[in-house]
């Protein structure tokens, strides 16, 4: 019944200890489930308005989702194959009065209540930019030049109970998208990563890009995650939080045709559109913010309190 | 597998339509799941500025937590018992890889991959503050006088599938709570509730308040509704959206010690705390301005444009 919790290192779980003391996580007794602070919070906020800002003069529109979505859709774009081990799928109880009160006498003494429950037609958000695909082709074909979208901040789940304060399984992740010829998707995300890079560089951050691959499930997940290496559609800007490796706390993505194809994304010529995502990380670049210049935010560097308003 | 859509009223239904037609709502294909398009979340970003100010004002202290929560803390409050038919847990996968193999081979052609997921520790969030009371108690003892709590917007699942815009699976509730004695407790939910619907009213809502009571499962809980009505526990601020009725927007809940015995709140002299919680409708109060006012918050009336600063 209980997850496996991941490894971590003494000093993931010693930070974690100091950021509950300083009341900037809050404990649930789930590992990585946490509430936040009004610091940690006020911070976040600023991040993100960051991004959106910039996002907002190049011409991104707007929008944004909630942390579920149709199975369906998780289904149709092979995230269910491809990583198992980290969906979170949402059940729910169809039963009678008398189900009800087994399944009630069962959870009150914290006992196995699951054979009481059948999966519904949502899913916990993988991937922020997962709902817009299907929402986007909907509409038809986009307009010459393509689209460029800003997400904001949406939470996403990873089935990956940890100690590690950085690694959740309910977190928020500010996602832009853009989606358009091969060639100005590339420059795009080229364009975003230097940018994105200079920006954790401004608010203090040691940070370096490196190529990248997704946790893809298993044997065959060896294979796909080798594939995207060498085609070099992922890359991450690297941050030291805790632990003996940097930790992750950008992607940018290319994802060629993958997500045109299977969602049938038209360009004005009616030729499949490419997309490409970024993400930034905002839990984990607010905790590599915090571990770099300190607990409280008030006392961090004045060109970083600057960038960022607080 | 599939779950029963509520019924809905024909103008529901074309309400949700011209939502979608407007790109304020965005369409998933999961009844009661929608993304927002930028004046929806901008209109709603601003009322949730306006309830912090007044409860910054007043002291509240800002906490925010996210959408999932640990399954024990529902079982133990009742959660699972008393609301069996709204509850959304969540299952993930703990198998080998060919049995990975196996489920996704299903998901690819949608067929049913239930049989291999199994129950994680996290369950979704029904309601915003249940995660608040075990995190305050384990601080021990309140200061003199208890505490009030601003959550800001937090996503809340319910699963139940809707044709009506305002009825959600998964929705924004910006709850205050109020936590101490009795009697602070109960007039802090009375301030509250005229304050907001003097605030609704100077939106240019049509809203009334009236008593409720939760929406119990079975023969067992329409006694617990009874209750709840008989000890005046539950008011709501009702505003017509679409539909024969008028739809609640707000709730301001006096729970008694129900969540003090519960979870060991106790106050500075060792007593059993109270608790009332508030929640404002954040996807509902938008739903009613834009039936209400149109479609384009840019042509709303001026008096309600100053109010939100939109």
């Amino acid at each position: 019944m209980s997850n496996e919790v991941r490894a971590s290192t003494a000093d993931q779980a010693e930070f974690r200890g100091e950021l509950f003391a300083a009341g900037l996580l809050i404990e649930s007794g789930a590992n990585g489930v946490y509430g936040h602070g009004e610091p940690f919070e006020r911070v976040r906020d600023r991040l993100t308005k960051v991004v959106s800002e910039i996002a907002g003069a190049e011409g991104a529109s707007k929008l944004s989702f909630p942390p579920v979505m149709p199975r369906r859709d998780l289904e149709t774009n092979g995230y269910v194959a491809n990583f198992p081990h980290l969906t979170g799928s949402i059940f729910g109880f169809e039963g009678s009065e008398s189900e009800a009160r087994a399944q009630g006498e069962l959870a009150a003494v914290h006992e196995d209540w699951s054979g009481f429950q059948s999966q519904t037609d949502v899913m916990m958000v993988p991937a922020a930019c997962y709902p817009l695909y299907p929402a986007i082709a909907g509409r038809g074909p986009l307009d010459p030049g393509g689209a460029c979208f800003d997400l904001g901040d949406c939470w996403v789940f990873r089935n990956e109970p940890s100690l590690d304060p950085a690694r959740r399984q309910s977190f928020r992740v500010h996602e832009l998208v853009r989606i358009g010829e091969p060639e100005a998707v590339m420059e795009w995300r080229s364009e975003w990563c230097q940018r994105g890079a200079e920006m954790l560089g401004e608010l203090g951050l040691d940070s370096h890009v490196a190529s990248a691959n997704d946790p893809f499930f298993g044997r065959q997940g060896r294979l796909l995650a080798a594939n995207q290496t060498a085609d070099d559609l992922k890359w991450e800007i690297l941050v030291p939080i805790t632990g003996s490796e940097p930790t992750a706390c950008a992607s940018f993505n290319y994802h060629l045709d993958h997500f045109g194809e299977v969602w049938g994304l038209k360009l004005s010529d009616g030729t499949t559109a490419h997309t490409a995502c970024l993400g930034f990380g905002q839990d984990r670049i607010v905790l590599a913010l915090l571990r770099t210049h300190g607990l409280d935010p008030s006392k961090w560097p004045t060109s970083v309190r600057d960038r960022l308003g607080v």
